[in-house]
């Protein structure tokens, strides 16, 4: 979860005992590059702020991306199994690289967690894990373990970019133009309606709770928009409205998007019917992606992947920085969209 | 902090309710290796067991590797200054660099905090960590920040080797051969010293606490050392004595070291004068180096760069995987030189 660097505004002004919650994520990352702001070598292709940092190595061109579950805020041990921890850390980091057309490579898996902790559910995360890199063809290359009061897990997953002619075919959350139609793959709101059943005791077979325990982003499929010309892609991890707003911001262009089109489940809209689209557009962690391209594109791929991708809306020159939620009708609705600021809504 | 992996017997007969302080670190690392146990892809260089992950990239060849500092067990707010945390936790990575005689690139930091952590502490992490990286050349490139119960900062750092006529110019774990000279980089046992004195309340500005809180891995001198062809180092962070034996397991060999050359400094030397032999050869956290290789190579580096190295001892074909500390007379001698098992000592 590579996090955008919001062009808005400056935190310069805070001083004194203010809180990290004062200022949010965002605010803090902003923080962070006043503080490392030397000149970025020339190999640097992408930094801070999209999903993944990529470098040139080479004749290569590289990404690198990191991801944290910590125990009792991204996940409660009692209810979710570690083996699905394991997964999901790794996969969201996978989500990462396949959001901007890469092919993962390397994990580094760094463990914190308590003395007390049973060998079996470190088995069973290890397994988990193992699962998932071998579905996406990671190899576990090393880490780190340390004690600490509670479980925390941590990937850093090294990846490469798929090359033409010496370009790299990297999709950019900068990438996208006006005109420039928006797609999402599979459904959406399926994995925050998975946790809220996960937290009311549902068990770990239900279909939406699998989509939050078990994120599986479509890498093969970014892969191919990659190669197809597809140049803006981010994963939904933020929310829907959220992640596709921070494509806005870094492509200084606004987004339609027509609510009736965004794809949700027959199991999310018979399970809560009333706020399925508030989940879909707010929700988050579905790990899907975010596709922006031209319309020709965009159709090439959906027409060799049938009902992989829904056309959802469109970028504009207007309302830049703004992602505007359609009726059928085009008129502006409101839907409660706050993304998942980690340090703002602690659970 | 990339652990070495014990080749050593096996866990499999651990099972029910065994925690994990009953395997330890490196017992769980290599549980970790038989659930992840692809067949390693041909551009793997080294995997777990080595200070970096290794992994070559079209003409380059490129090292990860990452570290994590926990509130409490890594260090202490009230007593350690953000600033100074900010510094090792990017300083200890890039230990892990030079022990490869590499080049530091581009950092991913994760940061772990609660909500109330003030704004200003993260500031002065922030400063610290951009001074680290100013000094070693890296370039923050991304990184995380979630929700946690406590702080934690997590670096994964990413560099390259030197290489020469498409060869990678690596010191490895498993590089030493018998009758190769052991020699150490600066003076051992001031930063386990220095961490006593913090918690007795010396100010920061002390040598022995300098030492702690801001450890200089001498990364010129390692890259040197790669250039001559040394061919084996690891950083001294486990504690000396467990650091060599790494290597020896490593390179199936045992290695003899001669007590009175282990380099302990004046301030050291005063402050704890009963102690001084057992928190340098078991203390760790000193992140300096363990070069070991040819003599005539050791010596052309030692004549390069006055009193930068001391030859304290020799790689033996007896003795496989042990460490003897010897006296002047050439007996063993007996120093608690524990080792810092991040699992089984918890402060």
């Amino acid at each position: 979860m590579m996090r955008i660097w919001p062009s808005i505004s400056d935190d310069g002004a805070y001083n004194g005992r203010v809180k990290v919650t004062d200022i949010g994520e965002f605010g803090l990352i902003r923080r962070l590059r006043s503080y490392t702001g030397l000149e970025p070598p020339a190999d640097l292709v992408v930094g801070i702020g999209d999903d993944c940092a990529v470098w040139r190595a080479g004749d290569q061109c590289l990404l690198a991306t990191t991801d944290t579950l910590v125990e009792g805020v991204h996940f409660i041990p009692d209810v979710a199994p570690w083996a699905d921890v394991g997964w999901r850390v790794l996969a969201v980091n996978v989500s990462d690289i396949a959001a901007m057309g890469g092919e993962p490579l390397f994990a580094l898996v760094t463990l914190a967690l308590p003395g007390e902790t049973s060998v079996d559910s470190i088995d069973a995360l290890y397994a988990g894990l193992g699962e998932c890199a071998t579905e996406y063809g990671v190899t576990v290359a090393g880490g780190d373990i340390v004690s600490a009061p509670q479980v925390a897990v941590t990937v850093a997953l090294i990846g490469r970019a798929q090359m033409r002619d010496g370009i790299p075919l990297l999709m950019r959350r900068d990438g996208a133009r006006a005109g420039d139609v928006i797609a999402v793959t599979g459904t959406l709101g399926d994995s925050a309606a998975g946790l809220r059943r996960l937290r009311e005791g549902t068990p770990a077979a239900d279909a939406l709770v699998r989509a939050h325990l078990r994120p599986r982003t479509p890498l093969a499929l970014a892969q191919e928009a990659a190669r197809l010309g597809v140049c803006c892609a981010i994963d939904v991890s933020d929310g829907l409205v959220q992640d596709i707003g921070h494509t806005c911001e870094m492509s200084r262009l606004g987004a339609d998007v027509s609510a009736a089109d965004i794809p949700i489940s027959p199991a999310l809209r018979s399970a809560y019917p009333e706020e399925a689209l508030a989940l879909a557009c707010g929700g988050g962690e579905d790990y899907e992606l975010v596709l922006v391209g031209e319309e020709h594109r965009i159709t090439e791929l959906s027409d060799a992947n049938p009902g992989a991708l829904t056309v959802i809306g469109r970028m504009t020159e207007r309302h830049s920085g703004r992602v505007r939620l359609l009726d059928s009708g085009g008129a502006e609705i409101d839907v409660d969209t706050r993304g998942w600021d980690h340090l703002r809504h602690d659970p």
